[in-house]
C-alpha cells in the first residue's frame, strides 16, 4: 500500500485463498498471481512466517527473472544470511522492516506504516551490489530508512529492541492478572503491555529463531533489575538516584531532547498576577 | 485547563515565580493568589513533590474555607491516608490521577489529559462523604473516571501499574546503551522506553514512598521473566507456546479485543483474481 502508485503493477499471492481476497478488496494490490508468476516482478517482497522463509525462497528461485531483486522480511536474520551465503544467492537481500504493530492481516495493514521506520538490510557475502541498490531504493519509496548492518548485529540488536518488550509486555500483563482493577493503568501501561499476546506461534517462531541472543538479552535486563532493586533495598537515595540519573542520560543519549518545548505562547506582559 | 470555563475563576499558586508567570501566559489559570487565598476556593488540586503532599497540607489547613474541598495528587497514598485518618482531616479527599506524561510544567499541559483516564480517589474513614461526591464531580467534569478504593490497594496497583513501567523503561534503555544503533527500534521499543529517565529527582520520591510494594512488583516480574527464560532453555516449543498463549489470555481479559476489525472496507465482487 505504501508502494501504490497508478503507474505500476503491484501483484501478489499467498497461501490462502482469504487473504487473497483480503487483499484485493483492500486495494492492496492489483492482482492475485500464481506464485511463479509473481516471482517475474522487478521485486518481490517475501512477507511469511519466519521458519518458513528458506523454504519460500527454494520454492521461488527456479521461477525468478533474470533481473528479479527479491527481499524478505523475517525477523531473525543470521540462518538466512548464512544459508543465502552458502546457496551464492546473489539476487536475495535478506531485510526487516522495522515497523508493524499487534495486529495481523490486510485489515489491519496501512500506507503510512514505514513512514520514518528503520528498514535493516543483511546482505550476505555474495549478495549483488546493484541488488542492494535497487532494495535501497524501494524501501526508500516506503518512506522508511534503509539501514545495512551484518545479520549477527541485526539479531543481537533485535533482541534487545524487539523481542525483549514482547516477552516484557506479556510478563507484565501475567504479572497484572491477579490485580483487582488492572484497567486503571495510564498511559505508561498502556503503552508497555500493548504488543502483549500478539500471535504466539509467530512469537514462539521468533523466539526460538534467535534464542542465544533473547536468552542474552533477558539475563542483561534480569541484571539491570537487580540494579534497581539493590538500590531501592539499601535504603540509600544517592544509589537510587545515580541508577535513575543514569537511566535519564541513557535516554536522552537515544534520544535526544527536542531545543524548544513542543507547545508555549508568546509571552505577554501580563500585570494580572499578585506576586508578580 | 480541563476544568476552563468563562464563568469559572480558577486561580493558582506555586513556590516558583517562573512557575506561576507559564501558567498564565498559557493560560492555565486567571490569576496568581497567595497560598492563603487559593485555600478560599470551592476546591483545591494539590499538585507537588509527593514528600511535600503532607507539609503542604499541613500549611494550608489553618486557611481553608469552612466548605473547601481539598485532593492531591501525590501517586503513593498509604501514608496521606493513615495521616489524614489521625489528623480527622475530613475536608482532605486523597487522589491520584493516572494520566501524565514524562514532560513537567505548564509548557506541556493540555486539557485532554485525563480524557478518558482513571483517576483514583483513596478516602479515609474521616473523609466527609459530601466533599468525595463534589471531587468526583469535579474529577468527572475533567473527562477522567472517578474510581475509590484504598490507599493499600491503590499503592499495590499503582507498583504493578506505573512504578514497575517506569523501572523497566529505564532498565532497557541503560541495556541498549551498549547498542551500536540503538535508535533502530520500532513502534514497541519506543512506547516501552518513552517514559525512561523522566525526572529522576520525583521519581526517587514516588520509588522510596512506595518501597515495600516496589520490591514485591520487581520480585514478581524477575519471576515472571524467569518463566520465558525457562522454557526458551528448555527448548520445548510446547512449554513456551503456553506461556506466549497465557499472556494473550491475560491480555484479552484485561483490554479486550474490538468486535470487529478498525478498518476495511465492504466486500466487492472483485473477479480480478485468476486464483479464485
Amino acid at each position: 500500500m505504501a508502494l501504490r502508485d497508478p503507474n505500476r503493477r503491484i501483484v501478489g499471492w499467498d497461501a490462502s485463498h482469504d487473504a487473497n481476497e483480503l487483499a484485493l478488496r483492500r486495494n492492496c494490490i492489483d492482482e492475485v498471481q500464481p506464485l511463479a508468476e509473481v516471482c517475474k516482478a522487478d521485486i518481490v517482497f517475501v512477507a511469511v512466517p519466519p521458519l518458513l522463509t528458506i523454504a519460500t525462497l527454494e520454492k521461488m528461485r527456479p521461477h525468478l527473472g533474470p533481473t528479479t531483486v527479491v527481499t524478505d522480511t523475517a525477523s531473525v536474520k543470521a540462518e538466512i544470511a548464512t544459508w543465502a551465503n552458502a546457496e551464492k544467492f546473489a539476487q536475495l537481500v535478506p531485510g526487516h522492516p522495522m515497523a508493524g504493530h499487534e495486529k495481523a492481516g490486510a485489515n489491519y495493514a496501512s500506507p503510512w506504516m514505514f513512514r520514518g521506520a528503520t528498514w535493516i538490510l543483511t546482505p550476505a557475502r555474495f549478495t549483488d551490489r546493484k541488488a542492494i541498490k535497487t532494495v535501497e531504493e524501494w524501501v526508500q519509496a516506503t518512506g522508511a530508512n534503509p539501514v545495512r548492518v551484518d545479520a549477527e548485529t541485526h539479531d543481537e540488536h533485535v533482541a534487545i529492541l524487539s523481542h525483549l518488550p514482547h516477552i516484557l509486555a506479556s510478563a507484565l500483563v501475567m504479572q497484572a492478572d491477579s490485580l483487582q482493577n488492572p484497567d486503571v493503568g495510564g498511559g505508561s501501561w498502556r503503552d508497555l503491555t500493548r504488543v502483549a499476546g500478539a500471535e504466539p506461534d509467530l512469537w514462539l517462531q521468533i523466539l526460538k529463531g534467535n534464542r542465544p541472543a533473547v536468552l542474552k538479552a533477558i539475563e542483561g535486563l534480569q541484571s539491570q533489575l537487580q540494579t534497581f532493586e539493590s538500590a531501592l533495598k539499601s535504603g540509600d537515595d544517592t544509589a537510587l538516584l545515580q541508577v535513575l540519573q543514569r537511566a535519564r542520560e541513557a535516554k536522552l543519549k537515544q534520544s535526544p531532547e527536542p531545543k524548544r518545548p513542543i507547545t508555549g505562547v508568546p509571552a505577554k506582559k501580563s500585570g494580572r498576577s499578585k506576586n508578580s
